[in-house]
This record gives C-alpha cells, structure tokens and sequence, in this order.
C-alpha cells in the first residue's frame, strides 16, 4: 500500500503556518532564534519547503515526513478536522492547531537532547546548532507560549482547552519519563511499555483530534469520541513506526536500516518478540545484552529473531486492531459525513505499511 | 542590618508545603523522583527541614536561604499575603503559591543545567544526579503541573490566575534567553541588563505578589499595585543577590566568596562598573577579557575595581531605589494594614544588606 498524503494535510499546512509563524514572532530573539530553526520556519511566515521525506527516530511527527513536507502538519490538519466535526469553520480551529503543533515541538527539542539524537528532517537537532541550555529554553518557550494561546480566549471553552492540552502534556511527560526509564531496565513487560506509548505518542494524538472541537463547545460526546479516535490513531501510528524502526527501508525513514535495533531501543516488536518465552526470544535477549555495538550481520540477525519470536506480526496485529478500533469510535461519534472521510483517510495515511 | 525572616514566611512554609507535596505526588513515579529531591520534599508531605543557610547563585529562591528554610516559601509567603491583600483568608491563596512555586522550581532545574551549576542547598543538583535528561523533564513536569493547578479552577479567576502566571513564566524564559546571550556579547549596556533582570527575576515575584489577590477576583487596581510592588522588590532582590556574589560573605551565600567573579558573570555590579568610562572601569575590562582562571589576588582586585569604577555604589543606590518604589506601591494599593506591613516586612527581609 502506498501512502498518498490526504489533501487536508496539505491545506492545513497553508492554514495553519503562518499563524504558528506570528506565534513564533512573539518569543524573545534569542529564543526565537532557537525555535525557526527547529521549527523550519521561512523568516516567521510558516513552514519552509522541505523537499526529502524524512523520519526522524520513534516521535509522531516524524511520519508526516514521509509524505512531502506533510509530517509537518499532521497534527494541525486533525485540529482543523476536529473544529469542523463540530461544524465549525477550519478557521475557528488554528489557535487549537498552534497550540498543538508548539506543545510537539517542545516534546521533540527537549527528547532530542534526552536521547542525544543529532539529526532531524535531515537537519542537524537544534541543540548541536545553539547548544543544550538554547535548545532546553525554546522548548520551554514553546510549551509556554502553547499555553499562553489558548488562555488568551476568554471563553469558557478556551479553559477547556487549555485544559485538555494540559492533560495531555503531563501524560507526554510521564511517558518519556518512563521511556527514559526503560533504559535501565533489563525486563520491561509489553503492557508497560503499550502504556508508555500511550502517553508519550497517544495522548497528544488524542488532544489533536479533540481539542478543536473542545475548542468550538462541542459536546462531550462529540469531544469524547474524537479523543477515543485520535488515541486509537496514536497508538496505531507508534505501532507502525516502531516496525518502520526495524524493516523501514532508509529511503523512507530518513534513517539507517534497523537504525531502532542498532539503537538497542525497546520498541514494540522486540519488546512482544522479548517476552515470547521461545529460542529466538532467548537468542535475541543474549544479542541485546551484549554492550558492544552490533554488526550488520547481527542486526540483520536480531531483525529475523524479532520476526520468528512473533515480534513483527504481533505489532503488525496491534496496530491493525488499534486502526480498527480508531474507525469504530469515529464510526459512532457524531460529525458531518465528510469530515469523517477525512479523519478517515488521514488515519490510514499515517499508519500505512512501506516494509 | 541582621535579616530576621517575617513569621509570615515560616507560616506559608508550614501551609504551603502539604499542598506542594500533593501536587508533586500526582506526577508520574520516574519523574516524581526528581522532584522530590529537587524540592527537598520529604516523603511528599512538605518541604523537609534544612538547617544549613545556603545562597544558590543568581536565582531569588535562594534569598530565602539566608533566613533558616525560609527562602523554599518566600514567594508561597508573598502568594498567600496577595490573597489576604484581597480580604480572602490565606488558605484560598494555597492554589496559586504552589503554582507560582512550581514555576521557579522549574526554572531552577532548567537554569542549573544551562549554567552547570553543581551544588544548589548545600547538595549536588537533580542533572547531576538523575542525568540532564531527567533534569529538564522534571522541569518540564514541573511547569505543566502549575499550569493545570490553576486551570483545575473553572471560575472566570482560574483563568485569570493561569494567565497571570504565563505571562510570568514567558518574561521568565526571555530573561534566561537574555542571560545565555550575554555570555556571548563583550558589552551589554546597563540597560539591557536591568530589563533582563526584570524578565528573569521580577517578573515571576510580581507575579507572586498579584496572583493570589487575582484568583480570588481582585479589583485591577489592587492587583496592578500588587504587581507593581513585585516587580519592584524583584529587582532589588536581583541587585541585593548580585551585591551578594561580590561581597558576600561565604556563610551568608553558601559560595565561595566573590564567586560571581570567579565565574565572569555579568552582574549588575560589574555591568554598572564597566560602563563608568574611567580608569578603573579599563582596568575591570582588561582583567575579566583574560580567560585564564582569575587567582585570589586577582579577584580581590576586580572587586576593588567594581568598588572604585562605582559599581557598587550604584548597586547599593538602584536597590535603594526599588525598595522605595516597591514601598510606594504599597502604600498605594487598597488592602488591610496588617497585610501591607506584612509585605513591607518581607521586602525589607529579602534585600537586607549583609556584607
């Protein structure tokens, strides 16, 4: 199947860009700095052209890459979405889509410091370019500022935002806590480690879907059922991203092949592959405990164990049943046929095989 | 002048400090650890007692360290006397204290990374100890938690108060992006370093200082002169802090004596000095441009070249000067008098001279 990035991905670039540009614009210089680089920003007047589709280690955003330009406005497109199943005007969803774009952002500056990652969209990260203390202070302002939009409607429902937004910044961070503690641990059981992806990928999925309609007043049933979808998506998207981290070819993923088994990285498929209880489960234990970097020949070795343990089918299953279960809540929740197509489409985009 | 800490802030410490450890306690278990430790909270009930007075370089908290514990509750103190000031009892301020407290925890654990710094309470910082990682995610944490805090409170002043608060924490992080610049630039006018302690330092203590009074619905004109004390006494306290890096004695400041010199900071003694035209100020310049580590003698001799160049006069002069306005403010703004004394008195607290 081949991914064919959804016209609303598109449109919501050229919406919602350049107001993420003069939200940008406020941050103090120094700051700022920091933030259009990160950001890609064209002198504050929203996303630049990025022509190669990149992929850029296990965060969300990341797929869009694989479209043109498109990763970069994924979760905006959603927002927009999540206005008009409200039956509002896509318009009346960009402060919500800002917010949303700023908080991943801030989530992706301060993981690539964690995970000492140097390169993003093919670029090097911003704390290689500014240094760390830059690059921790334009995430902070990014989160800040996320906040500081959605308060700026006095509305009651600008509260509810803000407080749905909020939600799920404490679950990201709770998430790549426990993904930072996972590090040390020998044995993380899969329900964990599901967990994690949960808050760390779903959850801001969640408030991508919801939060627009929160936004506009929808009704709590509206709200509810379009969180249930987006952290359904969310999950199916880490799923599939967790599979493009071992068999994604590199022209896909931006990244060395099995770049997520050389990185020793507790995904989904080798974690499942882990607990199996069989003789390539127990195989692939011993070549992961070993410290010395893996040669191509061993992770080209360790892949085949993760698949014959049941790794890779489990996830592929997982993240069938997560999609599946993604069209069932947008199935039920109420919204214009049309806007329901395109959540649709947009869910299958971003969780389309290229293995 | 001996600084004797106001009761007022013991008080807020005993208050404050519950309701601190019950908002901590709702964090994720991997980053809660962190925050427990940065905190100094004990067993997640309060803030544990320390006995050793310490002053943690340029950050206000530390002021309060000068007193025995207090500095942990100074802006908790300042939190509860703004909703007194607005004729609520103490407790409808708790909200907004551990809010506000969250905030400067969350800048203390970001700043001490970006500076690396090593010590801070007589122990060694959380990035030391947890990783830089943990450390800026437990800011991170930090930062949302107060922000949900107040968003938790769904009348028309919740919002108010959130708004209030991310109005501070944005001036915050300009400031910081301002003081990372400076390590950069040769000369920094005087102004521009006053304005940057007015984003870094003052702006979260008028925030203190109003918060409280504003989430209990206060009238504008006593939350404007609130904040206008705050802002006030921010800076004097910056100043105060600064004369302290210089002239401090180590059993006051928990540092090595003249240790902003040791470290070249561009403090406001040493900006005022350099800018003075005359003799000593060249003399100032010549000898912070070396790179080489500055011996005793030598930094006896830069403080004695701040003194003659009249930096630390005009310190002393603009701390003077701030207290004043910030008494003036005071005077002005409509609360009991028991409440303005009380603030009187932790002004006067937090900028005594001792050195």
């Amino acid at each position: 199947m081949t991914a064919v990035m959804p016209a609303g991905v598109e449109y919501a670039r050229d919406l919602v860009g350049p107001a993420l540009g003069a939200a940008v614009a406020r941050l103090s210089p120094d700051v700022r700095k920091v933030a259009v680089y990160h950001l890609g920003l064209a002198g504050g007047d929203g996303w630049s052209e990025s022509t190669v589709p990149a992929r850029a280690g296990r965060h969300p955003g990341a797929a869009a890459g694989r479209g043109k330009s498109g990763g970069k406005a994924l979760r905006p497109a959603l927002t927009l979405l999540s206005a008009r199943a409200a039956h509002a005007v896509p318009e009346q969803g960009i402060p919500a889509a800002v917010a949303v774009e700023l908080v991943h952002n801030f989530s992706l500056l301060h993981d690539d410091i964690m995970d000492g990652d140097t390169e993003r969209r093919h670029r090097p990260t911003a704390w290689t370019v500014f240094g760390v203390g830059a690059a921790i202070l334009a995430g902070d302002a990014l989160l800040a500022l996320a906040q500081d939009l959605l308060l700026e409607d006095t509305a009651p429902q600008g509260l509810w935002a803000a407080r749905c937004l909020s939600v799920a910044v404490q679950r990201l961070i709770a998430g790549q806590g426990a993904d930072l503690a996972f590090e040390q641990r020998e044995d993380v059981p899969l329900a964990e480690c599901l967990a994690m992806a949960g808050d760390k990928t779903a959850a801001l999925m969640a408030c991508a879907c919801s939060i627009g309609a929160i936004h506009v007043g929808a009704s709590p049933e509206l709200a509810m059922g379009l969180a249930g979808f987006g952290a359904h998506v969310g999950l199916a998207f880490q799923l599939t991203d967790d599979l493009l981290g071992i068999w994604g070819a590199p022209e896909v993923t931006g990244k060395p092949v099995r770049s997520d088994l050389r990185a020793r990285k507790k995904s989904l498929p080798v974690v499942a592959a882990l607990q199996a209880g069989t003789a390539p489960a127990a195989a692939l234990a011993d070549l992961l405990r070993d410290s010395a970097a893996l040669s191509e020949p061993e992770l080209a070795r360790a892949a085949r164990l993760v698949e014959e343990a049941g790794g890779k089918s489990w996830t592929e299953q997982e993240a069938a049943a997560q999609l599946a279960a993604a069209h069932a809540c947008l199935a039920q929740a109420p919204m214009p046929d049309e806007v329901r197509a395109e959540f649709a489409s947009i869910a299958e985009f971003i969780t389309a095989r290229q293995w």
